[in-house]
């Protein structure tokens, strides 16, 4: 059943699914059980009041549902929209494609505002569509804060801003996947009325649950919104939110076990210790990359990401091969790149449950990889860039002092 | 973590989830993957060449969706039938009414034939709608195969034979829920169009896949169905199909190779023996029930289920009060009655990875139950029934002779 | 690698090694660990203090040693004993059996006292032997507390008021292998001076870990002791807890965390709710019996034993085919006959994490078996007077109520 | 219960207990069993014939000892010696001080003959003593394969040629915990009569399990030999090998899965490939070592080990605290010096289940550690130099070219 067997540890560095945590694996390692006895509504109580710190909210309504990323879009836009809603969009990566590619797909009037790959989203666009929107025509805006295949970071505050300051009532809707619990995310204070991730991100848990949050207003959207909709829809959960048993159909209860061993890891290393440990890592990436003398995809500082690095390789090789002789001969998984970008980039996950040794690891591999594949790198030089900064900005773990 | 423990196993006896083997837990008991590398496709391939089986099935086309049951049904009618489409569907229990329900809010025409809840669908209403139908303006009968919670297995047999009857050109699409991998499904032979179940039912996994099978003709309807989808759109999993990399999103890596190890026990055990073993348990049930002076829900032995019996308590007893007290004096976990039949029936889950001593313990749980709330049984009596029964029927373990 | 397949459960019921909680499954679930870290020990000094309560002793010295009962005898007699010590010892079955046999063959002078099989430890005999030994030659007083071969328990605190009766200086070893954490055992309050047990029995974890309490005078003597011994050797270990380091050498880091587990389930429960369950279990097996018309090997009822129960067959019935039969048809694992009682008793162990509905379901199929082999028991009969012990018996689950 | 939680996996480079695969993980999440079914003597027997291969054996005869490595050096002494026999043995370091102390300690008469640490067994004074003892009073000569402590493999071939040189008939006993499935090792070849080592070397397993294998010779020496042993007593293997149930004792069932999981990955990968595989590991960690600027403890590169480096620090810095530094900020495990060179050097594992990226991960981690207390390294120094190798001497994973 283990058709590729290598000894030691895989390396795991696609940005996610991400390496599960022991104590993960372990609270999930157990049978079914009844999801109508009284043990169930009692653990789901305690994970909706969890699950809503990592989106830092007081006010947001979580919704823990039995599906993908790709399902918690769709969860978000089908409950808080109608078909022909205009919203406004960003492609600026693959995923962000996707989601596009969704939105159009499921009926909405999509302006869709492109950037090159490797730039962020255009907010100057958004300014002058939302400006000039004075009927409010647009419904919601939509953005990925992290887009995993180009390794972007969006500024969600600046649209919070640019929402504010033309004083447009558009839905906030937020595409969490690869930011939420390793980036700085602020749900209320930035007032993104749905913000969604997948287990298999941050969270480091088994693909299969789609978390999606929605503020007060987004809930009361919900109760207009004219998009079918029978499995996404949030009012069967509100339903038996309500009656406290919690589940309109059947939950997985090893992912509820799970989810509450994740967020216990997350709380007892500290949220914004576990965003700190992101930003970390991603710099020292960073200068790993610098080091081997690549470009990072990601055009500008403002815009790096610290839960993925996509490496620009030179055009005399294709970047699939770098992924390829990673898993075949080091045993270290790295993104493809995709789409446009395919053949020129490979990607470094930096997220999750994941430490600075186990990413010099990665590093070390991925320096010989690219010297397999011709690329003259200097072996060495990309973990020696990141090791002095990391030996300055590595804390004592703190219950081992 | 562990709000309820007590000492020993849990019982579990609800009709789903239902027990997982550990040789599955095993299996499932491991780090995600890089769902790219060339090991998930392969293992994919041999799982959707494996998965055909248990449909009974060479020319249906699989799909694993990283959804539950209620998805399923989502994916069933959203792939084939556009908004406004006339389709027949039956409500038997609480569980075909959901289905109805999603059909209606799905956009749906849905032409309902009600049963009273214990006896299976109205065939001969079928019947003479479709011999009315002759514009074929029916472009679906949507019918549960087994209706967990009065505990009613529909003939499916007779629908194809009346379907071809009036050469009715309708697609037939079965909810197999609680009957695939445990009850006779013949899928090709009774021409089904659309058959699913879910990962927690006979197939003893953790809930999160649902599995979806569509008949040449279903995919054929698919490529003109205009209901928006994109989540479950099976499209979307054909153009991966064909590339070879099978997977439109994340898949959940422990779920695949869980159903590798269930599928596999399946096999060594051999499906047909999965079946009858199935028939055996149930009908020790039944022996049981009656032996306790009791009724079963299901008012025909024609419609007898073989997965789950709902069994009437007298009117003097709360049947929600028989589920609360298993659980919580005999660590044993039953399933309540829903809807119409809430307080008048509790049921007994007999199906997926279950043998006879496991049942002859719940049954034994069951009567010293009855007796806690009131009921006059006679303890031992409806073990007793079973056991004559089983001690002829029960064959040799064959990995043991 | 599984050789022998079979649907369900495996109904466990030999007298150990017995059912593993899915909560130590969990916290035994786990890569190795240096155990020179700071954190075994911690867990360790943990675990000394916890495990002395199963002992019930606040002055015994625990030892946890990775080893099996056999190793735990051998470590209570080498530490305490010099070759050539005249010491008395009962044989009342097999495993007492054993015991003597290790006893004479590491050199010392065995006073073997006799009992039949079936009859507790002849404790007039000890009687007249500490009487008659006024020169104080009888070095120490071995006993099992629980024979488990024939399900028969020895009364501990009569042997103390023996010793103090002649003030005798002998010291009291005693085996609890398949007694302590299952029966009542009071090692400060009966002067115990070594008492042992093994991980695979009452306390629910693998076979690897023998754990043996030492009291002050044991310790005392174990200065003195001659037989030659290193790894046993009590020594290395206390000069190993008086650095803090604990290990003397490595450890199974599993077990460490598997233990803890255990003992807090256990804690969880209640020492003595756990011993009373035992009792009800034990009651509710012998009941059984008598209603199948069988004979317990025990022939009094002071001598029976709530861990296990050895059940006499009729002299045409060889016990062997009921415990292949069980095996083979049913899944269902009971204890052989042993030595003089092989094929003349078969054992149902009724000991560690084990619920009633479990053990109604074996009772169930040992009734079967019965049948079977060709013993006319009425089907039902032990079951219907189990539960009419038990419905009377059972008490709510207290994290339930 | 787990006291030091830190994100990410912990880098486990101590010399044991080593990582374990998750295959080995999986096949040991498991409940306990009879062992007395078929189905355990079924497994043993397996297990007996492949563990022989790992000994390169045909002739031996394994035993598979619910102990430690110091419980199966103790298995190996009092099966083939009588107290009083004069054997030679030789102190290297800790391990093999250790292994003395045993001997002594069971009434050897032993022949010490001691090297200064960081040097190998001097083999010139065995030739000597065997070459004066025309009398052969000498009963065996006691080596360790592989001294952990100092990071020494001695010349097991050599000594046979010295043993034949002097047609000397002493037994040849070896302790290979630290080198079997890691160093070359050839028992017949090398005419070993018994070689041991602990399932938690290089096996990957936990802790738990003493192997060891004896020859012919010293099979027929465990006849007459007058050493007291019980627990440790071939004897009661062999009469339950010879019965076919094969255990005197209960063994551990999870261990038992577990070996078969770890051999059959070893046979997987190809225990030659195995071995080559730690011959890379182990030059790499050496280059990094010179790169560092630090020496090997290990005085002579004929003596390098495969499977552990002592690296020796400068006067000035405490190489404990190397040690702690690791665990506290890194969550890097290193190996404490023992005794003699406690604080003068510390020890990286590189055994069992590892690869490359893993080692370069703690290579990172250990220059880190190093500039942190105080040493002048230069930060990408010996990861580089490793590296440079690796990149060179890496093969591709047959499983997935």
């Amino acid at each position: 059943m283990d058709y590729t067997y290598a000894p030691g540890r895989n390396h795991l560095f696609v940005p996610g699914p991400v390496n599960i945590p022991d104590q993960v694996l372990r609270a999930m390692n157990r049978n079914n059980e009844d999801y109508r006895s009284p043990a169930i509504p009692a653990l789901t109580k305690t994970l909706l009041e969890d699950v809503k710190k990592i989106f830092k909210t007081t006010s947001g309504t979580p919704f823990l549902i039995p599906t993908t990323g790709t399902g918690a879009w769709e969860s978000a836009l089908t409950n808080t929209l109608s078909p022909g809603d205009r919203i406004v969009s960003f492609i600026i990566g693959q995923f962000s494609l996707l989601w596009v590619d969704q939105q159009k797909r499921l009926g909405f009037n999509v302006d869709v505002v492109e950037s090159e790959w490797g730039r962020g989203a255009d907010l100057d666009v958004l300014a002058s569509k939302l400006a000039a929107d004075t009927a409010h025509t647009i419904k919601a805006v939509c953005i990925v804060h992290n887009e995993t295949a180009t390794g972007v970071t969006n500024n969600l505050a600046t649209v919070r801003k640019i929402l504010d300051e033309y004083q447009h009532p558009a839905l906030f809707l937020v595409d969490g996947v690869s930011s939420i619990c390793a980036l700085d995310f602020r749900m209320d204070e930035w007032g993104v009325d749905v913000a969604l991730t997948g287990s298999q991100k941050a969270l480091s848990l088994p693909t299969g649950m789609g978390i999606v949050c929605a503020s007060p207003k987004a809930i009361e959207a919900s109760q207009s919104a004219k998009s079918l909709r029978v499995f996404f829809d949030w009012k069967d959960y509100l339903k038996f939110y309500k009656m406290g048993t919690y589940w309109p159909y059947t939950p997985s209860i090893q992912l509820l076990y799970g989810l509450k061993a994740a967020l216990d890891l997350i709380f007892e290393e500290g949220l914004d210790n576990v965003i700190a440990r992101h930003t970390r890592l991603g710099t020292a990436t960073r200068l790993a990359v610098e080091a081997w003398g690549l470009k990072n995809c990601t055009q500008k500082e403002e815009w790096f990401s610290d839960t993925v690095t996509a490496v620009v390789v030179p055009p005399y090789i294709d970047s699939s091969e770098i992924v390829r002789r990673g898993w075949k001969r080091y045993n270290l998984s790295l993104g493809l790149g995709l789409n446009k970008v395919a053949g020129k980039v490979f990607r470094i996950g930096h997220l999750g449950h994941l430490n600075d040794l186990q990413l010099l690891g990665c590093l070390a591999g991925v320096e010989m990889v690219l010297k397999d594949v011709g690329y003259p790198v200097k072996l060495g030089s990309g973990v020696a860039a990141a090791c002095a900064y990391l030996q300055n900005n590595i804390p004592m773990i703190p219950s081992r002092i």
